[in-house]
């Protein structure tokens, strides 16, 4: 879990709560009806936009988002610097009995010790990364869905609470408090909106890339193990996934081999 | 039929009319002149928008999205698995008679049966898919253009409500019923945006989303079939399409054979 | 003329109207030196916008978009199918004597008659759909510019009567009358930009679409005519283009041949 | 220079200063510390977004884009019809003498001349159109920057206005002109935005559209030229940027050759 | 450093402040629990947004982009045709040995001396291209989040003081400093947007544009010099990327070699 998410949330939330506390009791920011309509609402909303197998999905993929702990695509490259070694100490077929954690590594290096062309193995590999990158999508625009609605079954809320209020002037004193509740119903959109949904929409897109960059790593090495490169060129390529300040010295001046 | 949808839909209206209800009688949340200017403005532009033909097909297509219900991709395999087996069994003309209740499949497998070049099989169904996508683009377009126009007729009407209340102040007990009423026409807007126009273009959106990928693996899984690849490749490369977590086991380390 | 256009803005101006007149006199949403910077700015920043040749076809590209009559694909398809059979019985020179309504395909089978490469015919017809869909994007870019700078107005007339209005408050029975005529260019600009602008946009954009799929009708037919195809298979591969309900029926199980 | 840029830029301005002086005097309209905000401000932002080359190169190109009078391609054309003529009629060695103003025609045209592949022309004519289209895209996304920046900025000192008025609510007089200056910023930044900036990116970009396409057909002529097509052919193919109604009429039909 | 963007910040901070206090005390401005909302929530947020590694990769990034001086592009250019010069003169293998300070231009050289195929060269430097562009990305979106949580977070403030005052309206005297205080949160959002956060998105962008140019000049420059062009055409085709009035002269009538 990545721990700038919980102190994020923590600031987020406290420096909220902070606001709201030196400047009274909480209490005038809780309002059933408001809940109501916004929470109902929106819960409402997003179930009618989403069929029921990507509503299902969503829970886990919003805590994934939030538990992901990036892959250091320093270790991929070791990883693969090593099974191009293997591959050349032996042959491409030893890597069929290499240990591997990872199932998109441990699925690429199969297909290479299985022999398959290039090409084949580019195109298989391609396809996950697709089916990867448009199961992200899905999840990112669910998010930005609820980052959209919230707002708006807010803005609805306002609406209701000054249409009530407006129509019932007699009281003068009534009047601060209902646009007072009017406006929670926005309040709570906002919060919904900017706090949670478009976070979660922002930490499910950069995984995806990560993801991706990760998944460009495997190909690119394993297409290089079937080539049969020398492994120093292998990494040498690889290298150029990473920022110039954690390239791996020996990389350097790749030209001594 | 989507159940997500009916419990959304009934949510969502629920929670507003809640709302509603908690605060005083709905009635104030009707207005005759105000429905005029919003309702009759938005399918005055929306035809005025579209040309006849694509009116037509509007209620079909916001029906189809919302009677529709997904296509398992997992299906789709398992069907082209078994029409792989009885290719390589009997031959690709066996195809011809086989039982296929999906339109598409049933093409693909006529034209795999008829003995077309893999190139052309290929672009005869992408043109089938891109015309797909143009007529679920276009149906996806017509619900951006409600779900814009009809917070743009709110504020028209909310202009329309403001400038007669203004012009006409000599009744201050007057004035918040007014208000009230002018801010109808952009509760309507804001209704039939965020509560029916974005959902149903985010259904018809995804739907194409699916169809896609359903076409998709009928076309990779007839090119396997055409260039006579084993059916457990076919399977093995189709199954790039499914999460993880949903391929077949027997996948799994596909390399065995 | 499409009527759906006709309908739609008699209904969307009525819709508006009544709504006005059933509040009161429309001569309060008549202003002078409102309509002046609306109208008059509005003018002036579209002509500042664009060059002088853009100017002049703007008319004409608005009248199109109204009284267009969408051109049936079936009608193309039907039309190609002739040409393939004359093509096939006598020879592809006998197209250039063919009598053709619509220019483009006119030029299509000149070029086939002439014996052209197919290579050189594609290339000389995407020329012309790149030609189309750029004059019709100037076209919609024109309106997309009126529908932002319409509101943009609009909102400097409404800060123009606000700052004259509080400058001057010392009449109390002024203030109402005055903020509903600042409102009055906000409520032009609205008018103009979603009852004129927008549909007048959408229209040209759908237009161009439908042109280009009419185009590439044309495209396709005449690369297999050239190409000495089958006139049922060029019917088949054509028909892709059209929705599934509307394909002729003697394409289904088009393998029967 | 286009003529409708300044009926378009006086009609404008007019029309706002009609309106401002329809309803009082013009020096309302005029405050010393909104102008501070607004414009060192906007200057103060655009000078920090961009590096100093990019502002330096800034009044050259708001000037090209407002004297800028299109180049007719039909001209570009007909040049290249007599390049073309001349180049049969003695050899591409003589383009190198042949007078061409335009600097990107004379540098096409003594590549064709130094007997460079096709291949070699192309990729290096399309570096300069590149570039031309990067140069444009800097000086189109400054007036854009500009746009955004102007009505924020606007905002901003409206804000600092009403923050100010507020906390010194002890002169009832005083409210409205203080919150008629609050206003003020908003006002100059939407005039900054939409009357000037807008306009200028606009134009920008109109005019990059029609280098590209007068870039394209010297490309399209000059690659048709090495080839030795016929001149006809040359025109009938470069006919086809134009649109229908202006096409030489020697191209109609353009299969009697 | 660029001197613009020390005028710039200046300027615009310069105006805030120089309209702030020719209205009143800056005092009004400074609000504690309004800074702690609007502070520690963008803080908060952006933590939640980005994984740690990204986070700590920031102030480095704001910073290059502060005092980030642009390459010129001509200085590039005349170290490649000393390079072309060198290489022709001796042969690739001298550039091993040649002083070059750009790291990138002497991972080029390096691997031109090292006689690898150019599709291998352009390929990994390609990488090295899309590596440098992906992480800008990451950088610009930050710094576009903050551009977007700040008014969030501004606007989330305002709605708590609103609510705080409108429940709260028994002393009349206090209503207008508590609307002024609301008001604040919403000020300083827009600050931190528009004066810091764009501008800096803006100069990352601007800045990863330079630096691609001035890679794909290297990436060019290395493919001629493997190619054994000569260093004359090299130029010419390496001056495209300059503006026509910055070309070297030299290269004008490129053909005259």
């Amino acid at each position: 879990m990545d721990i700038a998410s919980v102190i994020g949330l923590v600031l987020a939330v406290g420096g909220i709560l902070g606001s709201i506390m030196s400047g009274g009791a909480i209490s005038i920011f809780i309002d059933v009806p408001s809940i109501l309509v916004v929470f109902l609402g929106l819960v409402g909303v997003t179930l009618y936009r989403w069929p029921m197998e990507v509503i299902k999905g969503l829970v886990s993929i919003a805590m994934k988002s939030f538990f992901f702990t990036a892959v250091d695509p320093k270790e991929k490259i070791n990883k693969i610097k090593e099974l191009a070694e293997l591959a050349r100490r032996e042959s491409v077929f030893a890597l069929e009995k290499a240990e591997i954690d990872d199932p998109f590594m441990k699925k690429a290096m199969t297909l290479a010790a299985d022999n398959r062309p290039p090409e084949v193995i580019a195109s298989i590999l391609q396809m996950d990364i697709d089916s990867m990158e448009s199961r992200h999508k899905t999840g990112s625009d669910v998010f930005g869905g609820v980052a959209a609605d919230g707002p708006a079954m807010g803005m609805i809320g306002t609406l209701i609470g000054l249409v009530q209020m407006l129509q019932n002037l007699s009281d003068p004193s009534a009047i601060g408090p209902a646009m007072a509740v009017a406006l929670l119903t926005t309040f709570y959109g906002a919060i919904i909106a900017n706090v949670f949904a478009n976070p979660v929409k922002n930490k499910i897109e950069y995984r995806s890339q990560m993801e991706l960059m990760s998944m460009s790593i495997v190909i690119a090495g394993t297409l290089g193990i079937v080539a049969g490169e020398n492994p120093r060129m292998i990494i040498e390529k690889l290298n150029s996934f990473l920022p110039p300040s954690e390239r791996s010295s020996d990389d350097d001046g790749g030209g001594e081999e």
